[in-house]
């Protein structure tokens, strides 16, 4: 499976479209369209505020008035206001770039198609595999509300979600994990947002290897759960750190959407729709924010 | 036209989807579905690096590494990385919230609605108008490329955009101005982007006036343009400061998208299509940077 | 008592040494110079780091990496390392500007001098007052060691330290407070610095009005404390909020040094020293960061 | 010259004075307060503010009001006033730490003392030869006004400071360069300090690899400039980057003082006097703002 290497050293400039890992160049095909049914908007994002749970590797939440309404007097009667921020990307809803995580190969630290850390870090960001390679997200998505096919409002702490999890979910559902779908998992961890962080942060539910595996097998583009690492978490400790983030992005190029909202599509029972999500293009960055929606 | 308060007190929560300004709860019907003919995707944002042109009065651009690859051992073999960010969102692709506008009436400064700012605004943000407030934005939109309307690759400095200037392009085009539509207008400035800042940020072309009345009357959800400021840069010294932003933001609700990438849907003649943008929910923000997209 | 309005309008220029409020022009006369007896030299500032105590109205703290060794390989065989930093600098050892604190007067919030802040205040900062006026403060120096005037080794929870107490402390040690001089008060409380940060921020004894009028009929210079807000915290509920700032920066002139680490100082039983701080020239900011000394 | 890595390894504490590569301990003797003479006092520290000169690697400067006065009605009658700041450190006047400069020794950076980055290089920044390890510095101090001996009010560009120019210019004055002394050499090019910002960060004079040794052979404690690198800027091309700051940091444990403001103490024509720096102590961080003074 050899990766083309122009994908990634040639800088994408504005307009450009193309596939990054998994995740393909849309095409906006009638089939895709037939995902609309009765045409409602389900907003998945969860809001920004001071208050969220991350992890403390990851810069602090700041987001304060900058230039205030009535700040300068010489644009009277007009007034303006803005901000400054500084906020912690992979604690908000956000989709990681094939950057953010890589394997150590030998000596070297190797991301998603082999590609080296040490050639393309610096003090700029990334790059090869950054956040401008972003292409826009349009694909079918699905819904497996695996809290609700275990009969409960949130799954246990820490609990790993296997293959057959995901499976009977589906059967449950009537829905099917396809190639090139996103597929969202529900665990109930929303529960936890700004109510208890420290269990969302530290004892989310996710989905083990045996999960992953499910979903790389089917080929999907790209997973998202309601939890800030998709994975299990904290991961097994007899295994290896961080085994599913290795798996699906490195090994597998299929990124992580988290800390989604799920709660009011599976309140409406909406297993399967037109999923987008549009990731801003920074430049060697390691993800982005988003706000993805479903159209069920 | 009385403005029904409890839409801006009631604080936004995850997943509500609310009416913002002139911009209505998507609803994506057959009629707009029908926008999307070939399917092509068309990605709208100009990529956020070093180097793009901003006003200075809003913060600087800080992209950085903050968690390298291989800082933290303990993962081994897994390896993550992630940045901070400091972005002057203003000065990249984005979308302006109704808190970032205001004008003064009487000794006060009041935002869309006849919000007062002494009201919402705090160190905290704006709370009312604000990025959180934004919903899904999925819309006709179409693309009136008034600098190939009047035979030039870019409009002269500074040109104000008027009425009939839209109008003849309408025209010349074949598409019509439509209640609940994204007009995006192309004045070919991008072409400055990082080649002549300086120009990009002080001597955009834009609508004036005239051309925000023609565009407000037709009862528009929104306007984008190819310009830091989407209205004629500077603005007429004769008259009072920010005319469009005020009549457009606070008179009338309508908001702005600046820096837009538009030069690929001109070049397909794509005038016509379903436009989707999925502001980010920052409480408090005054914009959000957005990726927009075309489906034509 | 007419504030000289030319000391605060005339913007300072490098080199400029004033006078700030009741902090004097540095003159090094002999007589200063007899503080010096044995040359000891003590430092008086808290390390700054990750979990230091800080009013989360601060901005919070960053120290990372932004240039790192073998960033710049075209600089080889020399490297470079430099950092970005965001620091509560209210929570550092550090001294208060007279732009710090204000009073509302009528309708108005005024400053020391009768300084309005609707004049002076700016998205740049303060035109006024600012950390820029500092002059290099070298004073003569005393440690009030109240703590063990009180035979304790830490003063009780939000103990309010009395002018008795002060005279008290004075008479024990054979020091007075006497006009133009630093006075270092201790209570002990350094104890908690990083070991019990929310006793640190919300519990701290420290001087009440009564303490602060006999300090400031003195005619002190400054005063500063092992805590994070040199008054009393809290404040007395029965009494208007923040009473000691407020006497004593905005209507006496007399600044505040907070956090400071005193404990060696006290365990050698240097009462009387020349004292030493030297903070940043910061243009319009409300204090500065310093290294404090005493040399005894 | 074996280096004692205690010196190095044991964190240093609130309160601990160590000699920090050349910057000794602080001895307070008569002889040193014998400097003193008349008593006057200068101030060397250019004021921080928008549009000083830096290198672009370093950080932008933000200096921006957090919480305003007025901000927290629930205070009055009193009122507070902070600010958020990111500041260029190594472009204000500053003294690096020993961790800021390495060179390639091998296939590894390492610092002063044979210190290997990449085992004290971390996300949290240096666990070694960072900036807590300031003690406070109070030395002789010598001033070289260069230009003044060159007959010029500021040296060409790029001019190289040899050993020989140095040496006249001490007997031009009547000062000799000695053990442990703080030397402060003057080239002129204040005048250009945010008058010609790309002259003053690109065109430094500076001293010469010559220089350096002559500096260092004769075990002075640090040395400081008024141009932004100390060094000659560029460097020589056809030797390796950065020799004299390689040579002075690593090699001999000497370090800088960039962009002082020297010219009233030249004025005065005060070549010898008391000098006092007194470095934050931020852990991990490579060096710090500082505001000296000379007391003369």
């Amino acid at each position: 499976m050899a990766e083309d290497k122009t994908k990634t050293t040639v800088p994408v400039k504005a307009g450009d479209i193309r596939p990054f890992g998994a995740i393909p160049v849309p095409r906006v095909t009638p089939e895709l369209l037939s995902m609309v049914r009765t045409g409602a908007v389900y907003s998945l994002e969860q809001i920004v505020e001071p208050g969220i749970p991350f992890w403390d590797g990851h810069p602090p939440l700041v987001i304060a008035p900058y230039v205030r309404h009535g700040d300068m007097p010489e644009l009277a009667p007009a007034s303006v206001g803005n901000e400054i921020t500084t906020l912690p990307m992979h604690g908000c809803t956000h989709i990681d770039a094939l950057s953010h995580i890589g394997k150590w190969v030998g000596g070297e630290i190797e991301l998603h198609g082999g590609v080296k850390v040490k050639e393309v870090m610096s003090r700029a960001g990334y790059s090869a595999l950054g956040a401008e390679n972003f292409p826009p997200i349009i694909l079918r998505g699905i819904l497996l509300d695996v809290a609700a096919s275990h009969g409960v409002e949130v799954l246990p702490d820490s609990y790993g979600i296997t293959g057959a999890d995901l499976k009977r979910c589906e059967e449950s559902q009537g829905v099917t994990v396809r190639e090139s779908s996103a597929v969202l998992i529900r665990t109930g961890f929303s529960k936890y947002w700004r109510t208890d962080n420290a269990r969302f942060s530290n004892k989310g539910a996710g989905i083990n290897i045996d999960g992953a595996r499910y979903l790389a097998e089917r080929k999907i583009a790209m997973v998202g759960t309601d939890t800030e690492a998709v994975e299990q978490w904290p991961f097994d400790p007899e295994g290896p750190p961080l085994p599913v983030h290795t798996y699906m992005l490195v090994d597998n190029g299929i990124t992580h959407v988290e800390s989604l909202y799920l709660d009011r599509l599976a309140a409406a029972r909406a297993y399967e729709f037109l999923f987008i999500a549009l990731p801003l293009r920074i430049r060697g960055a390691t993800g982005s924010q988003i706000h993805p929606i479903a159209i069920a």
